[in-house]
C-alpha cells in the first residue's frame, strides 16, 4: 500500500539526519497522497539507525491509522491540519535544527537579508506568536498546525512561495510539492536562519535586500520565467 | 563482577566521545547498582581510543575500590555524593561540553526558552552558586557534589526531573535513571544550551515559554501520561 | 577540446563542495583559457554528487556555448565580466559560503584584523554598494559583474592582490590565477570573515593591523621577495 | 640523524591537522634535542596531506640547517628564540586556529574563566603588545619569538605553566615539555578561548574564577601532589 510514498518519505527522514538537521529522534516529515487522501508519516520515538519502511504509518486526514503496527509521529495532527489547509503541499518536514529553533524560541521573523533566502521564500519567514493556554491546553497538536495555518492567511502568503513558518518558542515546520522538498526548504530555512544571525552580529542596522532582488532571485529559480537549473 | 553495568559504563563513556562532547580524557560516565551499594566508574585519565572494560573500576559508595587495576576518576567523590543523595538516579555523566561548560563559566542558569528544552528538562537548568575557598581547598570533589545537592535541594527540585546541574565556573554534571540516559540528558543539555545562546543574541529580550507549554512538552514525553513513542 | 582545463575546473567544482563551502548546488566555479578566449563553468543546478566532465560547458567571452549539452551556471555573465575586465586573472568561484555571505549580507567590507587576512588579501576585503534597482531588472548578472570591476577600480586595487569582493546582500566573488588559487582564495575568505566576526566580537574595538604588517606577510608570500614555501 | 625526534614533529604536525586546527598548510610543529642543541621542524608550505619524515628539517639553534633537502617553516626564528630564552621546553606549535586566533586579533588577554582552563593553563593567557613598525620591518620573525619571550618574563610568568601566548593581531604560539605536549596545549587554547568566547557573550559580566579553584585545578593535574591520571 502506497509503497512508493512511503519508500519516499522513509528516505526524507533518514536525509534529515544525514542533513545534520535532528539529534536522536527530534524530527519527523510526512508525504501525501492527494488522490486518495491517505497521509505517510514515521512512527513517534524511533531511532534514525533502525528506522525501515515498516516504520511508516498511514493515516487518513482525519488521524485513522489505515496501516502500521506504530503509533505515529505525536505531530502528526499538526501535518494534517497543514494539509487540510493547504492542497498544494505534498510533504512536510519538522526539526528542532538549532538555528531555526534559535529563531522561533526568539520570537522573531527571519528578514530577507540576502539573496541565499530570496533563492527559496519569497518574503519574511514568519514566527507565529505565542500559543495560549487553552490552545496548548486542548488539542495541542491541532491548534500548533491552526495556528501555522492562521500565520500564513493573515499576512496573504503563498504557502508554495514561503514555505515554512516557525512556531514561537517551538521550532520550524516546512513544506514543499513533497517530502523531499520539504526537506530541502527546510535544510535552507537552517542555512538562511544561521546567516541571518550572523548578519546581525556584524552590523545590527543591517537591512533586508530591496523587493527588486528579492524578485529577480525568487523568480530566477521559480516560475514560469526561471532560468536556472536544466530545462 | 558486574560485567553487564560494566559494559553499559563503557559504552556510555564511549558515547560521549561519539557524540563530540568531549576531547582527551575530559569526561566520565559512571553508574551504579542499588542492590549491592556498588558504582562502577571509569578510570582517571585514560584516553577514550583504548578505554576498555577493564579500566572500569568497581567502588562502594564510601569510595572504597572493590575491583580494578586503575585509579577512578578524579571526580569519583562528587559521583558518589549525588548517588547517596539521590537514590532515584542510575547513572552520572560529567563533561566539559563547550555550551553547557560556557553558561556554567558564566554562572547563569538556563531559561526555558523552548520545547527542545521543556522535553526533557521540566523547567530551569539551575547553576550553583560560585565555590567558597574553604570548600574548594578541603575535600573538594566532595563539596561539589554536596554542592550540586544543596542547588537541587533548596529550589525544591525531582532530581529526575532537572536531571542535571551547571557547576559555576566548571561544567555541567547530569544524571539519569541509568548510565545511557545519563549521556542522552547531557546531549540534550548541550543542545539546549547552545540554542539558548543564539536566543539571547537574537533577541536580547527573549522570555521563557509558558508554564502551560512547559507542561505539555514535559508530560508529552514522561509519566503516565506520556504519548510520545512508542508504548 | 580544452580537457585540461575541464579537468580543472571540474575538479575546482568538487573542491568547493569537499570544503565545504557549498551546500546542494549553491555555487560556481570557472577557468579561461586564455589565448583561445574560452571560458569552461559549471552546468546550471547540477548536484555535486553527480557532477562529472561532461557537465563542463564550454563559452566564448560573449556567451556563447561553444560546447556542452547543458545549460551553464546562471552566474556565466557575471564570470565572463570579470575575465573582461581583468586579463591576469585565470579562474573564479562564486559560493553562498555561511561567513563571506553574512558579512555580504551585512553590506560591510572586512577590515585587515589580523596576519592571516595579511597573507592572501592585501587589505580591507570590499563590499559593494547594494545594486540599483534599474541593475537588477535588467541584464542582473552582467551588472553583477559590472559592480564588482567599478569597486575593485574605484577603490584602485589591484585584482590579483585584494582577489575577491562581496556583493552587497548576495555573496562573495573570488578569482585567481587559475581555477584552483580561486577556491583557494576563496576558502581562506570564509575563514577570514569567521575570525573577523569572532574578532570583533571579543573587542568591539578592534583595531586593524598596520600597514607594516600587512606588507610583511602579503609580501612574505608573495612577490619577487617572498620567502614562504620551497623554491 | 634524530630519526625519533623526526618521526614525533612529523606525528605532531599531522596531529594538528587531524583536531581541525589548521586548514592548507597554516601552521608548523618543532621539536628540540636539548643534548645535541638541534631543532626539527617542518618544511614552509607543505601540505599535510604529502608530509613526509623527508619534510622534517634540522637545524642548529643559530638556524643553520644541518640536515633537510627543504627550506624550514619561515617561523623558524621564532622558535629558536624561544628555544633558546626558555630552557625547560621541548617542543613548539604554531596555529592560526580560529578562535585563539581571533583573540589574538582582539588584543585581548583570555581571563581564567573555568577549570577548563585552570586544569592545563595557571592563569590568564597574555596576548603580546602590537608589533611595532621597526621590530615588523627587521628581523621580524626573531622580534616575534623576543616579544613573546618578553610577555612572558615581564609577567613572571613561569613558561611551563602558562605555555603559550597570543601574539597580537597574529595568534598563537604554544609549547610545552615535547612536541607532542605542544600541540595538545594548543588544542586546549583553542578549546578555552571558545569556551570563554561564549562565556563572555552569555555573561558581559562574567568574572574570573578564584585564585583557591585555580590553584586546585591546574596543581589536580600538575607538580608533586598531581591526583589526576595514573600513577
Amino acid at each position: 500500500m502506497l509503497e512508493i510514498l512511503k519508500k519516499e518519505v522513509l528516505e526524507a527522514n533518514l536525509e534529515i539526519k544525514n542533513k545534520g538537521m535532528v539529534i536522536y529522534t527530534w524530527g519527523n516529515v510526512s508525504g501525501i497522497d492527494r488522490r486518495q487522501g491517505l497521509v505517510v508519516i514515521k512512527a513517534s520515538g524511533v531511532s534514525y539507525e533502525e528506522m525501515t519502511e515498516d516504520h511508516m504509518v498511514v493515516l487518513d486526514l482525519e488521524g485513522n491509522v489505515i496501516e502500521g503496527r506504530y503509533r505515529p509521529s505525536s505531530d502528526t495532527p499538526t501535518h494534517l491540519a497543514l494539509y487540510k489547509a493547504f492542497p498544494e503541499i505534498g510533504g512536510i518536514t519538522h526539526t528542532h535544527s538549532p538555528w531555526a529553533t534559535a529563531w522561533a524560541q526568539a520570537s522573531r521573523d527571519i528578514p530577507v537579508y540576502g539573496t541565499t533566502h530570496a533563492d527559496y521564500f519569497y518574503g519574511t519567514i514568519p514566527c507565529t506568536r505565542a500559543m495560549k493556554e487553552e490552545e496548548i491546553k486542548n488539542d495541542y497538536e491541532v491548534q500548533t498546525g491552526n495556528l501555522i495555518i492562521r500565520t500564513i492567511k493573515e499576512k496573504g502568503l503563498d504557502p508554495l512561495k514561503v514555505p515554512g513558518v516557525l512556531v514561537s518558542g517551538h521550532g520550524p515546520f516546512v513544506w514543499g510539492k513533497n517530502p523531499g522538498e520539504a526537506v530541502y526548504n527546510a535544510v535552507v530555512l537552517e542555512e538562511v536562519a544561521k546567516i541571518a544571525f550572523m548578519t546581525e552580529n556584524i552590523n545590527s542596522h543591517a537591512s533586508p535586500i530591496c523587493k527588486a532582488l528579492l524578485d529577480r532571485h525568487y523568480f530566477r529559480k521559480h516560475g514560469s520565467n526561471a532560468y536556472y537549473g536544466q530545462k
